[in-house]
């Protein structure tokens, strides 16, 4: 059954709406290896772009798709490289604008403890994605795509906050497919009543949700607090979802579908490098699958396999796969684990 | 038909939301009469509880139904004339509370020019009832009211915005009806994209809407611009509305109820001294009467007499009439200008 | 012996730089009398210009002093109202600009509890005169001047206290007498470090120095707490000042030459209305006194019956008396209460 | 001639306030070798701890003084790692506290595109070091010391601005010698009149004064525009000033000394790696020098050296040399070039 239905007559297959930032990583090549160890020992820094929606526009488009880019960025070489990068990615940065005002980008220093403890320490005051403003959204520009993602993190602050909205309005008029992507970041929120409105504002008009269980516990709090799985997927689907996704870490992820059923994945035993970077493999893995039509198991487990792929890795943009790399890792996977590995 | 259905066991009719404010209009009483002039001319000036929802809770109030209020007053004594007059009223004031920042409370200074003009100064900087926060609101509180008023001016800025959000979803929860009333301020917006997102927001979840033409574009912007009456009407209607009321000034105003019925009255023929306060008499009325269960035209030409009651008066609030003093209003006017008076 | 000597050919006598506010006062003229009571109980206002350098401008151009004024206003009819004003008193008002991002006039409402207790509820957050910024500081106008009044309040915040520096230091360099005038409002300073600072940057520089023994120990708090009258005026004529006027409310005050001299004066017995506008009478009328190059102890008690006549009155700006009155009302008093009556 | 009198007895030598910050510079070791680029370019990163008063702090040390730091440092991983390595270095720390809302340590990414060109980045909105707090400003710990260096930064903004200007107070109260290093970065300040008007409020109080011809034409821009340098040494040592240090880059310097006397120095001919480092390098040879009691043309020589090792280095903090190391540089340039290559 296709769950959600995109219109093929559109030129682009997604604009990605959010964060892009940049990620300082503990240098870890083939020069220099900084191991486990507390953020302010480390003293070598690898530079990478980063930003959950920023990393799904770049695994997306690794995949084959046609996406584009609504956000802001700083007017300084940070600002260049991002966009530098995207375009050499084959994103659309059309709709990326630079900030006016001296915002900077946003920084995020990843502190790798160890292969299960893992921090960030990030810059987000006076920040330069959350400047987007309800002037930068372009109805021209969103209707030409079959999809928007809205990354949870452009609601935590106006201008920001009212940009999303009015790219949520103005898709759901265009009858563009609006996808949520949750992520939660606690920094700039200012209480959780604050989450719960502005999330379940975007749920409610969402075609497909994706997020952990603690998001969307968030995501509920004014609504109905204690819910389990599938009272969530049911309250989400009263309104217009078709595919809730939540995910419980380790233990693995549910995709919740329209007609009732459930399908579930587990993550492929890898040994990880840090905790950061599998949500954004998981989400591109996942809607590549969707968008070629597979079965939901199909997509929950290329993107299991993406999500797995990504926390080996040193960083999260950089080392997002080809298609044919992550089949690669699925069938070498299989072959080691057996067939099952990743399902439940 | 009982368009909208309220809780009889509720021990609260009605909790308002908002704006409570002071108004300085210009001094006209038995001992003096500032007459028609630029504000800057006006040397006497007198001072009155104001702000819409304000103004409502006392008109309601003098009608003898159950209210309470919930807002934010500066820690002053205008903050304390305010509860001391709401108290007075009878008014349920348990849930105003204090600024602690130094905010003031909001002042309007009217401007009477003649019949036909007036304009208002407003002190709208670090104000009071825009400090409101979801702190404030008191899920117990909200559901002893058989409805809540949300006044959208309570929607022009964080943290207000937010608990006006919040008390609409706490409301919804625990079947407590939703009345918007529009009441546009230009004051504190940023741009008319904010404004149509917030208000449809709380439309959408409204039993009863209330607003002039212009009112219902700057809420539809986002949504579908241009829309006659009947379409708004139907707009929300489609979403949880029960009565649409879409005023024209002058011309009169329609009740437009989910049955697909409509209901039109004039104003009251006048002398009018000021342009304001005769929204918060039209509100006061018509839900006074709905609450007794009066058909819709009979509500609406109650209403209709308790706004040209108000505009021929110095003041908002003080003026605010008994039922009594209504019935005898439109008895007299009736008997001037023929029983249709008021009827389209 | 002259102690400050201006420059005859200056075309101006002073120019003067701050708060220029609105007062609303309770009603108490012909037609109304609102007794002394709690504010929220005033049910009537009357509305004058106030603030404390913008009534010493009124005041010593009613004295036939040539006056100009530098300051902020709104872009309102209060705005108006007061560049009206001061134009129809002979003010020069080419310095004042208005605001341009919705500022607001300050307000200050009068509390009149007895003839001794009187308290102010202002309205100063945003507030007009503060915006004034080093753009406004013209020195060509300055150098006109034969002297520069600072107002302390001016320097509670940015812009308007890095404007007031600025007015200092090019006074300075033109040879511009600098008159400081402390005026302590409480409202928008941080902490008293701070009022120390900068009271004490202006102090340095100033010819004149005036302010209550409260004023002094703000100003001297980082440089040495606990002074002496005699302390404080020797530590300023150790910078730059001539003339240091110290006031002790009732009690009196006392002007400390550079010569080592000094002279005190008292109040004037009167029944007082308020205890608000006595030192912007005293201000006036010892500038007079100073400009007309009278000895100080005449000066002084030209300032002090000023201010007498001033508490006794129900506002501060319309009352301010031209020197006809003041000397008679000096004329009246003495013959009541004897020659001496305000000397020391 | 001995201009500066140091307190002996005091137990510190010199206690510093303002910035501390970190860098991320282009990494340049022996394992990774980011070429000239722009900044946008380079992928691997040193961290070092930065900005100018902390790395005198630490170049004094280095030389054997004794010193402390009162700063503000953000409460996370950054700011631990300053604190740490301080605290390794035998600098005082007792007198650095933590923002409590969030604010960041200042970022300083450098951009080397050349030996004569490199630029900087600067992370510095809501910044911690300008969180510096009057409150933070301890009158036992200055007096203990015989100096304080006021950086120019900290007047940037407040309350930071306040805190420094305490700061000054308080040592001139105590008789502790003020030192200013004038060190204009152009973020953070609203315009130049400001610049001048606080910069000149601690020139007007400092023993030395230590900054470059652009810098000095800031400070003076209110007072004299376009003075030559001896007649800002003039004006200067005509309030407090003993010395005065004025820099023209590549082509030397001259301390101007209270004695009508001046004494130039040059460069030392080194390949450059960077634009920046020197002044600090600079200021912590020529303040040695002279806790030293050298003679003016030595303490100038020393530090002119210690610049130009600093130019050539890959960072600013960790290369600070030993007073040996200087030595043994100087006597290798001597040897080289001849004893006088660095005097005029």
């Amino acid at each position: 059954m296709e769950y959600v239905k995109f219109d093929e007559t559109r030129e682009m297959d997604l604009i990605l709406l959010g964060r892009v930032a940049i990620d300082f990583n503990p240098a870890y090549n083939e020069y220099v290896k900084e191991e486990f160890k507390p953020l302010k020992k480390v003293h070598m820094f690898e530079k990478f772009v980063g930003g959950s929606p920023a990393n799904i526009a770049v695994g997306v488009t690794r995949h084959g798709m046609k996406a584009g880019f609504i956000g802001k960025v700083s007017d300084d070489q940070f600002g260049e490289f991002v966009v530098d990068y995207f375009k050499e990615q084959g994103i659309d940065t059309s709709h990326i604008t630079k900030c006016k005002n001296g915002e900077k980008l946003g920084l995020t220093f990843t502190e790798m403890l160890s292969s299960s403890e893992s921090k960030i320490l990030m810059y987000r005051n006076c920040i330069a994605d959350l400047q987007l403003d309800v002037e930068d959204i372009d109805e021209a520009y969103i209707k030409k795509s079959k999809a928007i993602l809205i990354s949870g993190t452009a609601l935590a602050q106006s201008p920001s906050r009212e940009a999303a909205l009015k790219a949520v309005m103005v898709a759901k008029r265009n009858d563009v497919r609006i996808i949520f992507d949750i992520d939660y970041r606690a920094y700039n929120w200012k209480n959780e009543d604050e989450i719960s409105i502005y999330y379940s504002a975007v749920a409610k008009e969402a075609d497909i949700i994706m997020g952990s269980r603690e998001e969307f516990d968030l995501t509920e709090k004014l609504i109905r607090p204690g819910m389990t799985d599938e009272e969530s997927a049911a309250l989400w689907q009263g309104y217009h979802a078709r595919i809730v996704v939540i995910k419980h870490g380790m233990k693995g992820s549910t995709a919740y579908t329209c007609d009732g059923q459930s399908f579930s994945i587990k993550p492929f035993p890898v040994e990880a490098r840090k905790g950061f970077g599998g949500g954004d493999g998981y989400g591109s893995g996942f809607l590549y699958g969707l968008y070629q039509g597979w079965d939901i198991i199909d997509c929950l487990e290329f993107g299991s396999a993406e999500a797995s792929m990504m926390v080996k890795s040193n960083n999260c943009s950089d080392s997002l796969p080809t298609p044919e790399e992550v089949h690669a890792f699925i069938k070498e996977e299989k072959e080691s684990f057996g067939e099952m590995i990743a399902r439940v």
